[in-house]
């Protein structure tokens, strides 16, 4: 992992922090949701392994370190800098809120705690590998909700910010409730799910619809979904009806759903194949989905792509990873900015999540329920196997049965109960006494 | 390149093109701009080179081959198949327009043409690979239109789906015309110049702002930008003001800019620092910059972030990859897709760019003005080196600077003229009639 994957900013810190002889300087970063993305009422925490691996394989390369000698912004540094940087590796602390989770704004979703250069240079890539797949699993979360139980399959790599994005999307969709994705790598890589049949162009590929349509189940059989609207939906139901079984079903990918469904529903029923299924995709989202699930639409199964992918209508979420603390021999000094509509909080935390409402506390009080920050790697080291992404999904689904229906809504809600402790309160008026003095 | 990373479909349908005894039959794909993203008027190509990296490199190792034949989907496929896909390799022909030419609706990126499995398999790779740069360098293009010749930063690795998407974007929006990027790795790997000096962690690291930028100014030199906003703008500025020279100049980051900037400057000014220069960032977008600019802000440079690293108002693209035409031992069959509101084009296809419209012709057709899709790839090897990221850039400034006023300004304008040639109406006719006959 290249800690070069970074902003130069970091970097050009690291070598001031070094020659201004704080190397030793122990700084507590929080990276915090400081406002929930558009429409959305919480964000699932995701991307941990992501963070992990990152840390734990932090270095730089002889000739990356080269590389920064090289630039103008390094002119006055000395040797004994990039020496440092030769032999870095991340010796810290990372407590993380456990993927699945769901958070509101002003909560952290992790603390990164180490020598000050340590600290700093991962803000860009971890930022990054939080915030990315948090969006992504709520996204599906969302569509899930509404679905109703029916399967809801992530179809998006094709839309996604790299096709590597759409690998790590599709784990954070299935994170997310998602059923499976039809994103391969995400599959052998992850265990997914993986889902697909057929585009157009195999339909095309033959002389006819009806041939298209038995090659197809020739090759494919039980799990043969045979696509119908190539040419015309109606006829191509028809055509998928007198093919037959097996057959898983049939897939719509364009036209009035709504009305196209119970018309195909009609075809199949009529033809006998009472147990035909019916999949939809193209430009759905959960608003789309809702429509149809509350229309009655005989839908067995929806097919998401861009939406889920790019979290398109919210595809960037506030998040900042601040400096809270520094501990210089031993001695903490409490740290925050204070910009205008830009205020972070000094101190390291712990949220406590109290029945209905969350209690945002400093790190080491006690507290009533679930402590949500838990130690992930300490010196340096992993504390225990992190959860699997079964159990993180399930964590997800469980506690987002948890929220109150008006969190789990599409529209935006009341937001939930966020407060700071009395210690924290108490800690953020010194903290701006002391700094604005 | 893992050639698994795509659809399941595209490999269910390889394993029945194959069965079929349809792996002799040589495809040509189209990938095809079915509608510009929201408020765009063009959209400047990009990402060729990770095309060709991925065409160049496609495989399968053993083990992604025993995982495909472990699915429930390849339970009727026979070994020869597997066989197969242990062979496999990009035989092809890739035709691209070069990275940095402006395209618009209807107008294919790049053509594909290889035996059906080699040139289905890319399908979802390939569009994610191009569709997201080419948002990206078209958003960076559209900041630095607005910016009227002060230098635009891209800053939003943070905020990238994915940090490996921050490096590719960083990329794109150099492309697009920015005049640099905070994300080192791209300095590295793709010789882009890189910027950045210092975040808020910085001056609250020390006891004091003061300290802070002295300790800066120490390491850094001319380079210094005093980020001035942590506690209080304009105390910040007459810090900076006091530690003097050497500095770059100053960075705003939060606050009304317009009237901030302002002030700042007279404070620079009134000590002396006429050559200090006003860098802002935060919650930029093409319309704030035209807005600072239109109001005689004295801002130098902007950094952009989030707006320009995830296209953030058109963070998806429409995007097609579509068949539109078959080789079957040296017998043309031309194809086409007539779903409601996604129809696809037959016939592989040029374009030329005459004048004051582009026309879009078959392939090989003599045309007027200049051919846009230019052979990449023959016979699965590259015909000669790509143009270099700075070639693609001066070709980006060049052909936008060249497009009418109106389809340069933000606002959605009259398209650009775009029109089939008189053989090209005739052949979508002709397939038309025999498809839907």
């Amino acid at each position: 992992m290249s800690a070069l994957l970074t902003d130069l900013y970091e970097l050009t810190m690291a070598a001031g922090y070094f020659e201004a002889g704080k190397a030793e300087e122990k700084a507590t970063f929080e990276l915090t949701i400081r406002r929930l993305p558009a429409r959305r009422n919480y964000v699932l925490a995701a991307g941990i392994p992501q963070v992990v691996e990152y840390l734990l394989n932090l270095s730089f390369t002889a000739e990356e370190v080269e590389y920064l000698r090289g630039l103008a912004q390094f002119r006055n540094v000395s040797p004994a800098f990039f020496d440092y940087l030769r032999g870095l590796r991340f010796t810290g602390d990372l407590f993380a809120v456990p993927e699945g989770t769901p958070l509101f704004a002003g909560e952290p979703l992790l603390i990164v705690r180490a020598p000050v250069v340590e600290a700093q240079i991962p803000e860009t890539y971890v930022l990054s590998a939080v915030t990315f797949p948090s969006l992504i699993a709520s996204k599906a979360a969302r569509c899930v909700e509404v679905a109703g139980g029916r399967p809801v399959v992530e179809f998006g790599t094709r839309r996604a910010h790299t096709p590597e994005a759409g690998v790590l999307g599709a784990r954070a969709a299935y994170l997310g409730g998602c059923a499976g994705t039809s994103n391969t790598l995400a599959g052998f890589r992850y265990g997914i799910p993986v889902m697909g049949t057929a585009a157009h162009s195999w339909v095309m590929s033959f002389p006819s619809e009806a041939e298209a349509f038995r090659q197809l189940r020739k090759v494919l059989g039980e799990s043969t979904v045979q696509l119908i609207d190539t040419y015309d939906t109606l006829e191509g139901a028809r055509r998928a009806a007198q093919t037959g079984r097996p057959m898983w079903g049939v897939r719509l990918d364009s036209g009035d759903f709504s009305v196209l469904s119970r018309q195909v529903r009609a075809i199949l029923d009529e033809a006998g194949l009472t147990d035909a299924k019916i999949m939809v995709s193209g430009d759905l989202d959960e608003y789309r989905i809702r429509d149809l699930v509350n229309a009655g639409a005989p839908i067995d199964a929806f097919g998401v792509g861009t939406e889920i992918a790019t979290s398109a209508d919210a595809p960037a979420m506030g998040a900042i990873y601040k400096m809270v603390e520094l501990d210089i021999q031993g001695i903490k000094r409490y740290t925050a900015k204070f910009s205008e509509g830009k205020i972070s909080v000094p101190g390291a935390k712990q949220i406590f999540r109290e029945g209905p409402r969350d209690v945002i506390a400093r790190s080491g009080e006690c507290g009533n329920g679930e402590a949500l920050l838990r130690p992930v790697i300490l010196g340096g080291r992993l504390v225990e196997p992190l959860p699997s992404l079964e159990e993180a999904r399930r964590r997800a689904v469980v506690s987002v049965a948890k929220l109150s229906p008006a969190l789990r809504q599409l529209e935006v809600a009341e937001p939930r109960a966020v407060v700071y402790s009395r210690e924290l309160r108490m800690l953020v008026e010194r903290t701006r006494r002391n700094l604005l003095a």
